[in-house]
């Protein structure tokens, strides 16, 4: 049983999180998600509902996997030196560190990134880059995989990059049925980004 | 402005539920989001974390639209009569009453669906369409529309009929727009649905 921790944070971005996560729940006896925040008390995502976590950083950093959504609230987590430290804490640890949108803004600033490729949504494509030039960041992606990190672009391509992160741990047929079930028409290749040719990146 | 009420049960399914959320709260300004529930505590969705209530239904039933998500929840919420007594109240002054997945159940337990052209996921299918047997039920919809009533088919078809009930709502521009921010692929023909092709219904 793999241990995933969500990261929550207020004004995370509704898809990013519970896109990929719908995608790992439907393995509960495979993975076990957690929702994990700085502070014991609902987070309210971006104009949407609040939710509540599980655990918080303090209880621990020793878990499998990783999911970092993107959001409003990363403008100011980028500069939240207890939420950098977890990440890198847990990212030591972790067989796969995945993040969506504008969560690879919070990997990046925790060092994480360095000297690997990466990727983020299109339309705050410069503040991301910005926070670290030791990223190889791909404009034109629908997610990237280097290593043990994956990083998706925008939004809905947190769902296909959750795809291969299932197909990466329990083998491709899970991430087959996984699409099948929930009727999510997956796209495969991490290069075929349309949004990217779209946005003339 | 519109006020939607986005229901909570335990057990809904996540995907169903921010999938279209997140594309409703693109428009702030047009759209306001009330998560609501039966009681005043935090809700599990299945296989993830637990979602807070803005509202309960003992608050009133007074909305602009209405989204119902389905889930494993839905088995017992069908014979829930508060849970249904709300709906009918909340659908007769509603402009739009969206469901995704098996939420068609819920709709069509509560009569709300009689006469109506509905549909529902797949693989329960069966179990849906025994709710009522006054419902034209349609195994092949990636959503149906009729009337006032927009009914998705499986998880990540909310996602396509929420965009055509944003389309409904604020113009065609918005629904487009919502579309390319999240880096959705959108499937704009409710008639075109891959997976009952699949599925051979």
């Amino acid at each position: 049983m793999r241990k995933l921790a969500a990261v929550l944070f207020e004004g995370f971005e509704m898809l990013d999180y519970f896109g990929p996560l719908e995608m790992f729940a439907m393995f509960p006896d495979e993975i076990e998600i957690v929702a994990v925040a700085e502070h014991a008390a609902p987070v309210r995502a971006s104009g949407g509902p609040a939710v509540m976590p599980d655990r918080v950083f303090a209880d621990g950093a020793d878990y499998d996997l990783l999911l970092v959504p993107g959001g409003r609230g990363t403008r100011r987590e980028v500069d939240n030196p207890v939420l950098l430290d977890w990440h890198v804490a847990a990212s030591a640890r972790a067989e796969l560190v995945t993040s969506v949108c504008t969560g690879s803004a919070l990997l990046a600033r925790a060092g994480l990134l360095d000297g690997r490729a990466a990727t983020t949504n299109k339309l705050a494509f410069d503040w991301v880059a910005s926070q670290s030039d030791k990223v190889d960041w791909r404009a034109s992606a629908r997610w990237v995989a280097d290593g043990r990190f994956l990083t998706a672009s925008g939004v809905s391509a947190g769902i296909d990059m959750s795809l291969d992160a299932l197909a990466r741990l329990l083998g491709p047929e899970a991430a087959e049925k996984a699409a099948h079930w929930a009727e999510y028409v997956a796209n495969r290749d991490p290069e075929n980004d349309p949004f990217a040719r779209m946005d003339k990146m």
